[in-house]
């Protein structure tokens, strides 16, 4: 299972500040939806440059445009760029189309996604190169949250997929026995007072489950 | 009714030049999607510093950090901010609640929600400024494409509301008629061989219909 850790701060500097701790634990960097609005693609171009062996992840979460948002982010030197499983078809499969044309991957977010099992076996058709099941900032924020119902929908799914929904060691263990490809740690990681420990000490726990 | 331009360009020196021929024939001023994602949030401050009387909407499409994600954009200088109608309720009661805080307007983008007549009186009591009835440019870009659909939604609809969906001079008299507060343009405008006539064009349409 590799290791992504999501970066939802907002700044190019914070980013790259983060990084410097943490990168070497860390297979795939995600900068987050807020980070790219607020300071656009070049902090994906940015901090490629800086670990450019490192997989980059800029989390569009395209709705719309598919095609057009999905060639802005490789060209701004993403490997990885996210549509909203919610997106209609016509959107998702602009994506995977530019996503064929640089050679790079194009993920499906099911964040609020009510009927799983049916987008998933639609979103393997469109040709996504995994899906992200992901439970939200503020869903996680919600009294009763639980990571289980991620879970459960990645055991029954017949396509690649990440988990992201307040990853941290506790949890981790659950994800990779659920099939995960992919853990995505982001408050865990970025949150804790040592983000390197914290990185470092997801990293091992992956390494004894493997 | 209003009338809104959508700028679906791609740098804020186009986005600029586009405004300094049709701005004075506009409401508000809408930065799309793909623009700020490529510039950042910085495209909205340099615009409203541009034309500081105009109305300046942020197309956030935001989907999760609604609180956060709102804030960024008012505090951009954004006077309207997105969030889509199908992000789970707490992202929108977040969005509303720094749209309180700043004093600016929330609207919900409806682009995906297949139940619109129970969605719409959800986002009423969650209490979005009002709804943008809207196909995205994938959606237009498919065989058989119409606007009706979305008017029809309007006549319906207990709330204001926008209509965005390939809107030009033969489309706008329905839109007026189906009682939106708001037309939104886009390529009508922007893809116009002289878009400061296709402003004037579509302002004087509206003057004729008031």
């Amino acid at each position: 299972m590799k290791l992504q850790v999501a970066i939802d701060l907002l700044s190019t500097a914070d980013a790259l500040t983060l990084l410097n701790n943490v990168a070497e634990y860390v297979d795939i960097i995600e900068l987050g939806t807020p980070l790219i609005k607020q300071q656009g693609l070049s902090v994906v171009t940015n901090v490629k440059a800086a670990y450019p062996d490192k997989l980059v992840f800029a989390d569009m979460k395209t709705m719309d445009a598919g095609e057009l948002e999905a060639d802005l982010a490789f060209k701004a030197g993403a490997d990885i760029m996210t549509v909203l499983g919610s997106a209609g078809d016509s959107t998702i499969a602009g994506a995977v189309k530019a996503g064929k044309a640089h050679g790079k991957a194009v993920v499906a977010d099911m964040i609020g996604v009510a009927d799983k099992p049916t987008r998933l076996k639609e979103l393997k058709k469109l040709g996504v190169s995994w899906v992200e099941l992901h439970a939200g900032l503020d869903e996680q924020a919600q009294a009763g949250y639980s990571i289980e119902t991620l879970l459960e929908a990645g055991r029954n799914a017949d396509i690649p997929f990440s988990v992201a929904g307040g990853i941290n060691a506790d949890r981790i263990e659950g994800v990779e026995a659920a099939g995960a490809m992919i853990a995505v740690a982001g408050a865990a990681i970025y949150g804790a007072k040592d983000p390197g420990a914290a990185a470092k000490a997801l990293r091992e726990k992956i390494q004894q489950l493997g």
